[in-house]
């Protein structure tokens, strides 16, 4: 077969690859990792490169117009290799920002941690009696009773490694030591042994790893006080903005390790910047428990997660074996162990056991609703009797991805839009003291839910040009766009990005399946449990996005169920709670495994009940206007 | 510092190293291992190498004449690099050859396994059924569930890495699979998974590294056989003959390692060699037992032994993590769990723990000693009722190291020797049909007893030139040599060395303090007991060299108490023997763990009864000669 050569500008990577080589295969091999949303289906548009010469296959694409192609550029997911190649790559759009918790999250309820503290970490530092003629048990043994003796500990577990570093390390500060033992197995396990008595406490890192973000806690282990946070954008994103994108990517050649690396950077990245600021050595970092959804624990710990997009939806697993940092490549301690919470299926995940275990929702009497709505929508309904569970793929829109002017919650993000029913006229909130250059998920719900209210669309998701038009006659807000009507939220004038801010209906349709696939899932959890929506005494909603949903706009599109306000929680990051929780106490991570096993999991993917919910949702906010009631009299005013 | 360039020849390698860096050293860099039986002390003289050109220190040796200096040879332990300078390495002497067995150990009684046949390692092969939306559990659980239902196997522990491989494996062969799991521990190890059904038996490999030689069985897990058996010299034995030569040579930079792989491609070379001999692929190999004295198993497992070495004595550990063949470079099934058999003490080593399990020594009513006598001296008293053992250093004489004509037993080596005690005159038997070499420690025990028989040598172990010269005119065996007075077992013309095979005053010497120790020992060992060394029932003699002792000339030289012939037994190489039992059977494993609890230790560094006794049986047989009355009599002839 033709070998040809492909140099990369900038930078001047060359690399020779076999005729029909994907480009971006060929950008992999140059070490150039090409953004891509939709994982390399074609379909986002994001990878496009520019050939300067040279012949390849596979230039047509719908988001290439018939300039762009003039001009040489391509997608690297669909061009192929056909002779030697020069191509320019363009600028990276940085994605990698550290994320800002907004006012509202820091107000937002903290769950404290609600278990006796009891941590599978240990440390002990121990005055061993130096051998003697009378006594010359080994190393080893020397050790063994100190700890039974000084620390009260039995059942030292060590490997070939640690066994030939301990004569030495033993001597080194005559006899004197402190050992940091991992008990959450049987036994205990040396995660660390030093001479002399060690400073600073220890630690561990509770991880919530969502699709989009990822959240570290840094937890001081000797007091269980949490340390410090940070969150950063899941580096996993320029290979997929969701789930499926990413399993898409995860079957080419390399994905699955791309994928886990890109998932550890992002951790690692997290724990320098936590290490820092508390004064603290990443290898002071003991233990760690990961919480994530079932595709994002696979990919984390570089298990193939194809079956899972595959029918019948099998992962590999949804309880993980305790690996060590070394195994993963975390740059914490190389022998911290790292538990990943267990999952419930395929797309029932850890964070979401996480959750629960950081919502007792399982201890309560109270009918209790918990929802965790991110780039999936997973629903789990029950008390302390029984638990149901179920999710839905909701899509990235609600986390300001997909969409023409979407962005994630950060500066410049329009979170909460007011729409005057008389001019028409929106008043946006933008987050951080910047003009506008985009709207995340709780602006868009805000958004469609004025633009209801206000009549700009219909039920059906349609903007009514001429009523608009009637209304501001002079400068209408809504316009026939490229594709298709639009409404403008920011005029360039006024916007960060120098264009027009808008929403257009293919936005909104976005949206409004987004809305009908949750609303659906909920609907499917009362029915088949037999119990009544309106029974629910309690909605518990977690998830990083949570926090930020206006309960009242969320009702309006049909987003939550029509209940009562008061009976609506916003739990915070429950995922990372979960996990912290799991870290400080070894009684909460048997407890999250006896959930695992407790909760009863519904399929919605071969579910009719379900497809029938979902079309009946396909409306703002329900075909069936009774399911709320509160909308219903508000748009009759 | 000055970097001097050093070339060496042949093969023409060229290093650059700081001035004062020992020859040895610039050579390993190199990559040159030079032959070095002491360790590299200065003290054998064989790590001679050439200095063409250029300037060192450390020249003078008393292992090199003033022509060897005038040509140029150092010894590269002591000489240390002050210019440039050019190397010539002498061409080293193949030390690696295969062992041959002799007929007398081909006939030696063997130990068959006596434990019902219960390995940890385990072979299942499912049918599992395929997943459906029906029944979508993950792919773990699916294989727990056909482990639990098809082979009765609770609790499947695998790894990260394992899991990686997991969905792609399954389905492979369609649900079909065969898994083979180590249930050493407290769970089922998942060693190995394959597609389909694997062809072929489950094998094992029980090895014995003694510090001299290395012997391995090959065994079918599945029905208990022993396929085959190698053994090959210890690579090891080109850094340092015995045991604390070995030490010292771990104390240089990289030494450990050095010796480390060095244990791991004797036993490579012996893995290899059985495979091929029947048909079986090493990665088959899933399972392994190892046994060796204390300093062996640290080396094996890359522990530093320094601290058996130095006061109070103290190894690293006495019972040593079950490791995997990968940790250690073992070229088997790289998941295969490696065993060591736990030791009691610095020098009573897992070699003897493992003998006396397949000596069954600790079920029987009748009062025993266990010997094996290697490069050390091991020994066990006791019953069912209680062990005792100590461990005296006897030198590498017996296995034909150390002794000027001295030579392993193989072919070429004089195994039997008879002195005329009219003519003086030996005739000497030869192990292969080949003209004698060397002598080997059986031969060397043999001609010794004969020599004290037959008056060539005096009970203080002198020569008996004029005794010899009464007899031999013509041309006497006995004549004054270079270091003192000797006596030739082979004129040149007869030898396979073309020059003449003898036995010196210091041969003699080195011999005396090898017998003394172990027979102080053996003493030491009942006086502690308070037991009368007259009622020891039986003398059971283990380990390789055991094989080739003449009973009577033992007791002849004072090496072996003056009991009636009939209580010694002879079991072959005892401590391969346990291993092979202990790989075969769970049962036998926690046996020998419990013996090495139930074995009293006595030190013998610093007792002085051993000193006493050690100096009293400095002569032939003995200074008491009521302790060996038969041979008492036999010289009062």
């Amino acid at each position: 077969m033709k070998t040809c050569r492909v140099s990369f500008q900038p930078g001047g990577a060359v690399v020779s690859v076999s005729e029909g080589t994907l480009l971006l295969d060929a950008a992999a091999r140059a070490g150039i990792l090409l953004d891509m949303p939709c994982g390399g289906q074609g379909r986002c548009g994001r990878c496009r490169v520019k050939v300067e010469s040279g012949e390849v296959t596979g230039r047509e694409n719908i988001h290439l117009s018939q300039e762009d192609m003039a001009q040489g550029w391509v997608l690297s997911c669909t061009a192929r290799v056909v002779g030697d190649l020069a191509i320019t790559v363009p600028p990276k759009v940085e994605r990698d920002r550290a994320i800002v918790e907004l006012p509202s999250a820091r107000a937002a309820a903290q769950i404290a941690l609600h278990w006796p503290r009891y941590p599978a970490l240990r440390r002990a530092y121990l005055e061993l009696t130096p051998p003697s003629l009378e006594d010359n048990a080994p190393d080893l043994e020397r050790l063994r009773r100190g700890l039974r003796q000084e620390a009260n500990l039995e059942g030292l577990e060590l490997d070939v490694y640690q066994m030939r570093e301990l004569g030495a390390t033993l001597r080194q500060d005559n006899w004197r030591v402190s050992a940091t033992l991992d008990a959450s197995g049987p036994g205990n396990r040396l995660v660390d042994l030093r001479p002399g008595r060690i400073k600073g406490p220890l630690l561990g890192l509770a991880v919530d790893i969502g699709t989009t973000n990822v959240v570290a806690y840094l937890v001081n282990l000797d007091n269980g006080r949490l340390l410090g946070k940070a969150s950063r954008m899941n580096r996993q994103v320029s290979c997929g903005e969701d789930v499926i994108s990413r399993i898409v990517f995860s079957q080419r050649e390399g994905g699955v390790d791309t994928l886990q690396n890109l998932a550890v950077d992002t951790i690692n990245v997290l724990v320098k910047e936590l290490a820092q600021a508390h004064g603290a050595s990443p290898e002071d970092i003991g233990d760690m428990v990961m919480a994530g959804n079932t595709t994002m624990a696979h990919l984390f710990l570089g298990i193939p997660p194809r079956y899972i997009r595959e029918e019948p939806y099998v992962p590999t697993a949804t309880h993980f074996p305790v690996c060590t940092a070394r195994d993963l490549g975390l740059a914490i301690h190389p022998r911290a162990s790292v538990y990943c919470v267990p999952s419930v299926a395929a797309y029932v995940g850890g964070d979401i056991t996480a959750g629960v275990l950081a919502s007792k929702l399982y201890e309560s009497d109270t009918l209790s609703l918990f929802l965790d709505v991110g780039t999936n929508g997973e629903i789990v309904l029950g008390n302390k009797d029984f638990m149901m569970t179920d999710a839905c793929s909701a899509g990235p829109a609600l986390e300001g991805a997909g969409m023409r002017c979407g962005m994630r919650a950060m500066p410049g993000a329009i979170e909460d839009v007011r729409i005057s029913s008389l001019t028409l006229e929106p008043t946006i909130k933008v987050i951080g003291d910047v003009p506008a250059q985009g709207i995340c998920g709780s602006g868009l719900i805000s958004a469609v839910a004025e633009m209801l209210v206000t009549g700009v669309i219909s039920k059906g998701g349609k903007i009514d040009l001429d009523y608009v038009l009637s209304r501001q006659p002079e400068r209408p807000r809504a316009r026939p766009g490229e594709s298709g009507p639009e409404y403008v939220l920011v005029w360039a004038g006024e916007a960060g990005g120098g264009t027009d801010i808008t929403l257009s209906e293919v936005d909104l349709e976005n949206l409004v399946r987004v809305k009908a696939a949750i609303y659906a899932g909920i609907m499917v959890m009362a029915e088949k449990s037999g119990i009544p929506l309106d029974t629910v005494e309690r909605v518990l909603i977690g998830g990083a996005f949570g926090q930020h949903i206006n309960v009242e706009q969320a009702i309006q599109i049909g987003l939550l169920p029509d209940l009562p306000w008061d009976k609506f929680h916003f739990l915070g990051n429950t995922s990372a709670w979960g996990a912290y929780n799991i870290l400080l106490s070894k009684h909460a991570r048997s407890k999250v495994e006896e959930l695992v096993a407790g909760m009863t999991y519904v399929e919605l993917i071969a579910d009719n009940s379900f497809m029938n919910e979902f079309t009946a949702s396909l409306f703002l906010p329900h075909t069936d206007a009774d399911r709320f009631p509160s909308v219903a009299h508000l748009l009759s005013r």
